[in-house]
């Protein structure tokens, strides 16, 4: 007979082998759907295009995205696990030094796994990853229907007339 | 004899010597005053320090800066040049990936040569390097009164209500 701890930790080391010992399972309402976080798994790009389509965001070509997801500083999927398929369903990555400053761009969650807090756990992810480096400061650019999500979690607004964002494009 | 554009070649020679093939003479209005930007030349942390107390900036630990430094996408100084003491009087430094996105940090002129120009200077130079890189965008935080500067150079103001600015200490 299996107990239940020893069958919790046989799918632990289950996950471990796909997602890497950092990964980290989502809670979620739904009791059969497993999803999973990790900055280790390897971020297949097609897929990331097809969630970037989902959530409608402009193409870009895949070797622009390769390079880029090269020099990130991390990267973080979220799996909808299968043994077999798992789907990448949500993204994130950051740019930085890894020391004094970090930048988080391209948060996606499939419309699909949305509302129901894993945009909450994948930010969480991020900022755990970027405590253990001990980043000083992560800042992040967001759109104005997102700035209650930000704000929820405890990111500071950026008030205009304090340190003004400014963009360019060579 | 030497004509002038031999002497000037042989400057230009010994610069690249100290400064790496990428440098490039400042335009100043004092022809003794020979000011050079480089992204090549290492920069003495030490000076660096003094720079920024000279701007009026918090100390940071040198291993730390080090540490970003060197997983900096880009970083530039600019010299006071003197054949056997170049002093360190500007400085700005990028993160990012090199390829999407990249983000200017840390921008300095020293005070004593600060409202010639040279600021601009040192931004063309850094925007140059990123157009070499092809990079997509590039963004920034600038204090409120540097806002005008930073204008007139093209760079575009992110207005609230666009995309909104946040900052997290993890």
């Amino acid at each position: 007979m299996v107990s239940s701890s020893d069958s919790k930790s046989s799918q632990d080391e289950a996950l471990a082998g796909m997602y890497g010992g950092e990964h980290r399972l989502c809670s979620t309402a739904n009791p059969k759907l497993a999803l999973v976080l990790s900055c280790e798994r390897e971020i297949d790009l097609f897929e990331l295009e097809q969630l970037c389509d989902a959530v409608g965001w402009s193409r870009r070509p895949v070797r622009r995205v390769r390079k880029a997801l090269e020099h990130s500083l991390l990267w973080v999927g979220l799996w909808r696990h299968e043994q077999r398929l798992p789907r990448l369903v949500g993204f994130a990555r950051c740019t930085g030094d890894g020391v004094i400053e970090a930048t988080v761009w391209d948060v996606a969650i499939h419309p699909l796994y949305q509302g129901c807090g894993l945009g909450k756990q994948l930010m969480d992810y991020v900022l755990n990853q970027l405590r253990a480096m001990e980043v000083e400061r992560v800042s992040l650019f967001a759109d104005p229907q997102v700035v209650g999500f930000y704000e929820a979690q405890g990111w500071e607004l950026e008030p205009l007339q304090r340190r003004c964002a400014f963009w360019y494009s060579p």
